[in-house]
């Protein structure tokens, strides 16, 4: 069985990095953010996804989000780029879909955001507006710690058959390596294998490389692209063993993740401690880590020679 | 003791009635929407908050917000106008007072939205940059279903301590009529007596003020405000079994609202029924109830002789 969507889903495996969006005095600061893609494309990562939730999408006008597309592009050396076009309204939505297009964008991301809870068919109704106005394929980001939408594996399903949905990005689960392979393969067996399969949770990002997925979509390899592809290469070479090591060897990382209400704050205060970005780089009214917070965070990027 | 906000805390008292902002063909039917208004005051309603949840705020820009804001009080022909100011970002929220400002507000309701989880800290800090940027008095909106952020009493105290802060917005609880009334005083304490507190959450608005609190903020009251004014000025005199009667008397639209999800989607397909507003009204991706959906809504609309 052939599929539209086939010929896409190579572009949507190994590493794919979510880099900061970085504001300063409330506004990007776009030579820092170059500066971060710039970083991206040395070190090799497979894609890049601007505007991911680390990207902080959701904060920015259409104007700026446009703006960050064309500045990832321009930035980018030819290594592939996908845009976070989510937003709460679907004409906003529409808009930003143009302005990855016309900013020279391969492949979109798109998250139900929500206010009001989303209803199932809300939800599908959207990808299939945005699938049928654009050929451009789509990762479907399924992340309900933000959205507060939960996806169904029917869902999935259903979204796989729409022309242009090309991968689905699975939030990290604490499944044992055996539940997390038979978790991977009942969403392969019921998109009918036509779409690729993306883990984030960094944390989890090796055991769901190692269970199967196609792609890590990585929030921290957006800003530490070295150790996070170590940990990539060795999964899809199969060396299960080696990226589960490499990523326990993180784990004073993943505990400050855990600790501090996940990656966003804490990988904002890593750019902040390697002078990647100006501090404070989050918009408000995020303030970001406190002091004592960022010097525990500094200690460990340290420690673990992070950089 | 004495404190700046008292003054403005009987303006927050009685039926804040929040209109739905109607869409149509993606953009706000002003004709439809200043009839709401117009419906409002011939009814008698206490206040008006326009731009709350049921009036899809967050789906709007800071253009249309401003717009919809102006219409709100050029149409209240005098009965106070609320404004909520909202947003994903301080710099919208900050932009959205302006307009409110400008439009003749005479209060603002602002909800800690969010996306990435605030911290109390986070939402602390919204709250003091905002009532720092203006001499309106601020509703604090706690609505955990919409806004993610779970407020304590804790932090409730630390805000009502904040000029400009003088009423508090709870959301309904599932609690018996005294655990209901401790719950109120509980914060009445906490926050030294010094900001109205309001119900939400349609179904429990006798129950909550039955239980002392000194405002309903009501959704369905933007759309149907006799029967909601009805039950307010029973409860306001001191009659709490009329009260009681009188919201037990619309059980069947309460089922409604739990069965379908909440209260914005019945909502609005009550004012569609009754040809208040155009069909669809609510904001893609938001889709409203499906035609089975809504005969159900217009027999009970019927039934209960609401209009």
């Amino acid at each position: 069985m052939t599929h539209p969507t086939s010929p896409f889903r190579a572009l949507f495996t190994g590493l794919s990095a979510f880099p900061l969006t970085p504001i300063r005095d409330e506004e990007v600061d776009e030579a820092a953010y170059a500066g971060l893609i710039e970083r991206l494309v040395a070190a090799g990562v497979d894609s890049i996804t601007a505007l991911g939730s680390t990207g902080s999408y959701v904060y920015l006008s259409t104007g700026e989000r446009a703006r960050v597309a064309q500045l990832t592009v321009d930035h980018a050396a030819g290594t592939p780029v996908f845009v976070g076009v989510g937003a709460l309204r679907t004409r906003e939505v529409l808009a930003n879909v143009r302005a990855a297009e016309a900013a020279g964008a391969q492949g979109l991301l798109l998250a139900p955001v929500s206010y009001h809870p989303l209803t199932e068919d809300d939800v599908f109704e959207l990808f299939r507006t945005v699938t049928s106005a654009t050929d451009l394929p789509i990762v479907v980001y399924d992340n309900p710690g933000t959205t507060h939408f939960t996806f169904t594996t029917d869902l999935y399903a259903r979204l796989a058959e729409l022309d242009g949905v090309a991968s689905i990005k699975i939030p990290g689960l604490p499944l044992s390596p055996r539940e997390f392979a038979a978790h991977v393969e009942a969403i392969r067996a019921a998109t009918g294998n036509q779409v690729s399969i993306g883990i984030s949770g960094d944390a989890l990002g090796a055991a769901g490389l190692n269970a199967g997925c196609d792609a890590w979509y990585t929030a921290v390899g957006g800003t530490l692209p070295a150790p996070m592809l170590a940990i990539t290469r060795a999964a899809v070479n199969g060396e299960a063993e080696r990226a589960s090591e490499l990523s326990a060897d993180l784990q004073p990382l993943w505990d400050l993740f855990a600790e501090f209400g996940g990656s966003l704050r804490v990988t904002a205060a890593i750019a902040e401690h390697l002078e990647l970005v100006a501090a404070p780089s989050l918009p408000l009214p995020i303030l970001g880590l406190t002091d004592s917070q960022k010097r525990r965070v500094a200690e460990v990027v340290e420690t673990l020679n992070l950089h």
